[in-house]
């Protein structure tokens, strides 16, 4: 580490160490292009996990893993008080950006590394233990549902069902996490509370210069798993009009959900990012399509209306291309508003420090949205630059991930302290 | 085999042969519903390519694979002289029909055994000499194109090309080939004539109550590989405007290739069986898809037409959906006959058996289309129940594949005689 007291490390300094290990943690899984490739417990996961655990243990934490691979890294101050919980996840997308939760994660090893040594300096000892988690599987590409580790500690999904869950190939989690030596035991440390800081993934923080986004909400949002059913048959030889073709209906449904948004722009989101075709033969009809629609807005009213005109074009859709469309799974969630004393506590860190900030919502679902339902739960943003998001090309300034750190770790230094605790 | 003289044997023994043979072929990657599952070099192709060579090297033939993997099973009567090549493929569609391709080989095998019983017995001496072939990758799921073994052997593809071809999981048909023991050398036999027989796989013959189609053509067909192009990123965050979402490019794709069907219905059958879909995330916007499109019409002006439409909609698709359409590659023949003698010849053989038989045209392809470019060549077809086909549930009933394999040996027979030679 260095022998230089912590008091008398000036700013540059510290800076210099987030960078310097930033730039680290995005060898694992780089890509050519400037991304990371680093699903949940692939090879570059696995790695980077453990990079991450030397450097936490080196640095005097206890690192653990629960029953569904969240990695736990724990200082404890306190004997027996619970923690509060810095962090974020550190698996990608398929050729994802380096920012996206990653930062998080090195922003709360950064920030608790920075008060373990200013309360060993100090003799100060806060109110509670320091704990810094690296959430598995966020991204969902790999598994889903995404937020799946956050989940299980919420007690949001149950913790036999996620293990069980298997990828496009056949492997569970309980496998992939047995391989990677990642599947511990318990459900993990009690929190007392939780803080997250991640890249945005828009454009509001750039398009109105502030460098600190105060996350106030969660869009609304219904994802839906469908499976649309028809029938194999010959791509030359049958008559179009005995074909049950499940990628023409799976393509309605696509530009359906486009449509959808298109009538209330710009305040519904949709998108289907993945198809699972069965057979995927050049010359065979498709007999099966399963697909994921993701609807959004930040008006839950909207997402009503949208859910019912996609069930209204589902129906024609289903005359139309002589399909049948089952609907697989769907799972909904309103606005979801976070601790107003949380976005106050930290808008009054910015002021403290003189940096700029808003209140802004997420589009985007975070485990701080699990975690918000069990503790008080602040979620901060550091600006994306032109909004790009789980694309190589993701970039966050230097000067906005080192004032980003500096900010969290004045917020979680007061989470420490229990502002936060609710009367009881 | 069998003490019986040939001559003694009834047509009963006969049948009796072919139905049993085929019900242990169609053991090779059985499937549940009764259909089979044996992609090209799959476990199940390679092990009934074994079973199909012991079974004609038991009855005398000389089994040998060529540089692709064609199987020929020869049986050299007249030295040094050409043979006359019987066959079809084996290998089928995911979860496909036990009749598609299998029948044809069992068929040639089947005649080419009866004529070398009668001809041990008769002592008479052929023209030609008599071989049997398996052409590999007939289907082209695994490994594209389809007809990829003929396409070799009658030069129309070259050899180093479809050997460096890759399946999906990067395998490339050299490495299948040569782990499936079926990896020859040389370009196989020379051929003086090619007889095919196969179900039909429409509802032609079963709606005009006709045993044996005489095919007298193939479809013309336009068979593209597309690249829709978009930019990879958050299905949630990133806002509509900004987008540019190869899936949504890729469903107006599918859906344009059905309108155009339906406005020349029902004379243009079109399909896209096959999309690779990238990342196939279910929270990223697609940044690829690559889309097979399949083209056909009995008539060549309306696929010129079906084309100019397509290209069309393409124009407008890259502008609708923001992204860049590229056509990688393409591949069109037109209607192309076969040799009218040999239609005469058939006809006049189910006229001698007592066979009902009529003009048909083929649309899908066959490894007959290729051959029938460089040899005197002749295809044949059996009724198809309903028209199922490349589905589990293809069916064609006992009688008809016993009076196929009847008439197939009869016209086998006779072009072992030359009887289609050409002047010259």
């Amino acid at each position: 580490m260095t022998s230089t007291p912590f008091s008398a490390l000036t700013q540059d300094q510290l800076d210099q160490e987030l960078l310097t290990d930033f730039e680290t943690m995005s060898a694992f899984g780089a890509t050519p292009a400037g991304g990371v490739d680093r699903e949940a417990m692939t090879a570059p996961d696995v790695e980077q996990r453990r990079w991450m655990k030397s450097w936490l243990e080196e640095r005097g934490f206890t690192v653990e893993y629960d029953r569904v691979g969240n990695q736990f890294a724990l200082l404890e101050l306190v004997p027996g008080a619970p923690y509060v919980l810095l962090g974020s996840h550190m698996d990608s997308q398929p050729l994802g950006g380096k920012f996206d939760g990653a930062y998080g994660v090195l922003a709360g090893a950064e920030a608790a590394w920075r008060l373990a040594r200013k309360f060993a300096e100090t003799g100060h000892t806060p109110k509670y233990n320091l704990g810094v988690v690296n959430w598995f599987n966020e991204e969902g590409s790999r598994f889903q549902p995404s937020m799946m580790g956050s989940s299980v500690y919420t007690g949001k999904m149950d913790a036999d069902l996620a293990l069980k869950t298997a990828d496009l190939s056949g492997i569970t989690v309980a496998e992939a996490l047995e391989a990677g030596g990642c599947l511990g035991t318990g459900s993990g440390p009690e929190a007392a509370a939780y803080a997250e800081i991640h890249i945005e993934q828009g454009r509001i923080l750039e398009d109105t210069d502030t460098t600190i986004g105060l996350v106030e909400a969660t869009w609304a949002a219904q994802k839906y798993h469908f499976i649309v059913h028809g029938e194999q048959s010959h791509t030359g030889s049958t008559v179009i009009a005995d074909r049950e073709d499940a990628l023409l209906g799976a393509s309605h449904l696509v530009i359906a959900a486009r449509e959808i948004a298109d009538s209330f722009a710009p305040a519904v989101h949709t998108s289907v990012g993945q198809m699972v075709i069965l057979p995927n033969s050049p010359v065979v009809v498709a007999r099966e399509v399963r697909v994921h629609l993701d609807m959004r807005s930040a008006n839950e009213d909207l997402v009503k209306k949208a859910d019912e005109l996609l069930h209204e074009r589902m129906a024609e859709i289903e005359k139309t291309a002589n399909v049948r469309i089952e609907k697989d799974t769907a799972h909904a969630w309103g606005l979801l508003p976070y601790d107003e004393r949380g976005v106050e506590l930290s808008r009054s860190v910015a002021e403290e420090l003189g940096l700029s900030s808003r209140n802004i919502m997420t589009v985007a679902g975070h485990d701080s949205t699990n975690m918000k339902d069990v503790v008080p739960s602040v979620m901060l943003f550091v600006p994306s630059v032109e909004g790009i998001s789980h694309n190589e090309g993701e970039y966050t300034k230097p000067e906005d991930m080192c004032a980003g750190v500096n900010l969290f770790t004045r917020v979680a230094e007061r989470l420490l302290e229990g502002e936060l605790d609710r009367e009881g």
